[in-house]
């Protein structure tokens, strides 16, 4: 293999690339990105066997080949090469990769391409373009509430899947949740996702989508069967195994019938409840006491090594007397993802779920357990 | 006690003392820090048992009173009221403070006044008055050689002392050493520091007095004895106990025969060395092998487990054929504080310590020793 490429645009594929790549490996293969020169570019592709990142390079090809390096190195070297320079690759077809660039050189490790893992995609049951505004909204809104838990591995993803709806049409909805709160956010279903039985996306997967789709417009291209997701976002292509495991029935779990709404400013709220959990430690004051009376409400915490905090808000809220208590940092995570001035809460009894939303058309849903204060 | 004060003086003193403060501590005291309301003002003060930080704020006092609350806890607290709002803060004479500041309250339990410890100061010998900024530099020049060998103590700070020296006259010289490299900065020595012998300043105060002295004009008040010095910043006094110990006898290890000059671009070869150690690991290639020949140097590292990196610079030197190696990491830390854009190297043999300092007239001198390569 030799090749020249611009160094920007060798940095830009392997910072996209490089990230899947974890820093400790079973087998060292997976810690190299693997190069596929032809034609006129060169194909950088990364693995960790359940995350698969591929991207094209435009390359000048002198001698077609292919190699694997180390990612994290060559990624950092690149990145420390100067901006706008001119790097060549050159492997002897032995266990060695000469970078030049500049009055740089460096000589790298290489390893053979041929075990380089390839998660093979299958065939795709649906296909459909989703603009990237909306998928990054259905990922911001929901990633918060992916459970941690190893053990509940169902958890550890975005549950993606079509809705039927009389009212609004088919949907397309995002749902997160780790038994302590729910997040749930959805777009009108885009053509070809309709009837799309649920797939969950693990959390990592989910990251680096995200991030894929940092200051992209237009659409991205997704590809979705039994086992695999493939996301085509400009020219990175990420091929994800699902999470095989059942989702449990979140619909089960959301309120229908809290009829006690309160309507709170979004900014005083998160204010006041980050300054009452100032006093929260390890050992106590996680919870925050809300109590409505007389159209205030009293936010207060009690950490039995610390000391006391309460603070005062004005709330429309028509029921006189209600206490209820919630997890300070789950109820931080939901405020802030509300947009509109006003949170609406909607609250059932101090033992039940609350429901949590934006003013007006929602079109996301929050979903938070109380607890016991 | 019964006072008010302006929440933003009084986080800025809290910000000021609550640092002195650790996370965890033996005894519950020293998590805490100390109020004094008299007249028309508060005292703060927090210590470690090894530095003391005091700190008046202007204050409407009600009641005189003294009490201690949890530092962090209520540097946290302050930290989260509302810009430019007023701040209450009572006690019953009992077990607990009340803050009020609007709509919100806090209860912090309290501990007695009476076991707050004291770092008495006793008499200082030597009084100065110094330029913060010459301070400053001279902290920010030695800092990142101190040790951090809890073995080698009396390495854990930067020594200070005055030098007669019949060429510039009194000097006010800072050392720092961990025994790989050395780095010596000086002033003009202010009246009062005259024939003050040598003292070590732990890194710890180091830290903090830096922190103090961010954007100050004007000059420091320092005062001195045996085992204690005095630092008075503006409105802060910082009293800290001294590394009782013998600083080694540096004069000696620092080179007075180097003669091999080379002069090389600062920038030019930070980036150099940057680059070719991104190979390096925790197992091999942190050192840096300087190959000069022909009027060029050659950086090169190698490691066995990556490979081998190497980048090539025009210098000014005259001698044609010299190799050194040294700490990719130290000659980085070294290189970065030479502000001149040439930095100079004096070099005796391969196997000796090397002097690295600024072009021309320098009050910084760095001495490093070399790595076998």
């Amino acid at each position: 293999m030799k090749v020249t490429l611009e160094r920007n645009h060798l940095l830009k594929s392997l910072s996209h690339v490089h990230r899947v790549v974890e820093r400790r490996n079973t087998y060292p293969i997976l810690a190299n990105v693997l190069f596929k020169a032809s034609d006129d570019h060169v194909e950088l592709r990364a693995t960790d066997l359940d995350i698969e990142v591929t991207e094209s390079v435009p390359a000048m090809v002198s001698t077609p080949g292919t190699t694997t390096v180390p990612a994290h190195t060559l990624y950092e070297i690149v990145r420390k090469l100067a901006d706008g320079a001119e790097v060549r690759l050159e492997t002897d077809g032995g266990e060695n990769m000469v970078l030049t660039s500049g009055r740089s050189r460096f000589n790298l490790a290489c390893l053979s391409p041929d075990s380089f893992p390839d998660l093979k995609s299958g065939a795709f049951a649906h296909e459909f373009d989703v603009p990237a505004a909306s998928l990054r909204e259905l990922i911001e809104r929901t990633q918060f509430a992916i459970s941690n838990e190893e053990t509940r591995y169902y958890l550890n993803g975005i549950y993606f899947h079509a809705v039927d709806n009389s009212q609004s049409g088919s949907l397309f909805r995002a749902v997160a949740t780790d038994g302590h709160r729910m997040a749930r956010a959805e777009i009108a279903a885009p053509e070809g996702a309709k009837g799309m039985s649920g797939i969950i996306v693990p959390k990592k997967t989910v990251g680096e989508v995200q991030k894929l789709l940092d200051g992209i417009d237009g659409d991205v291209h997704v590809e979705v069967s039994d086992t695999k997701i493939r996301f085509t976002v400009g020219p990175v292509v990420l091929l994800s195994k699902l999470i095989e495991g059942t989702f449990p029935d979140y619909d089960r779990v959301t309120p229908k019938n809290n009829e006690k709404q309160m309507l709170v400013d979004r900014g005083a709220f998160a204010v006041a409840v980050d300054r009452v959990s100032t006093i929260a430690s390890d050992r106590g004051g996680k919870a925050v006491k809300l109590s409505a009376h007389d159209g205030l409400l009293e936010l207060s915490v009690t950490n039995p090594d610390h000391g006391t905090a309460s603070e005062e808000l004005a709330v429309d809220f028509d029921i006189d007397a209600f206490e209820i208590g919630f997890n300070a940092r789950y109820l931080l995570d939901i405020i802030g993802q509300i947009r509109s001035e006003s949170a609406v809460f909607l609250f059932n009894d101090a033992n039940s779920p609350t429901l949590v939303k934006e003013e007006g058309e929602a079109n996301a849903l929050y979903v938070l357990m109380p607890m016991r204060v």
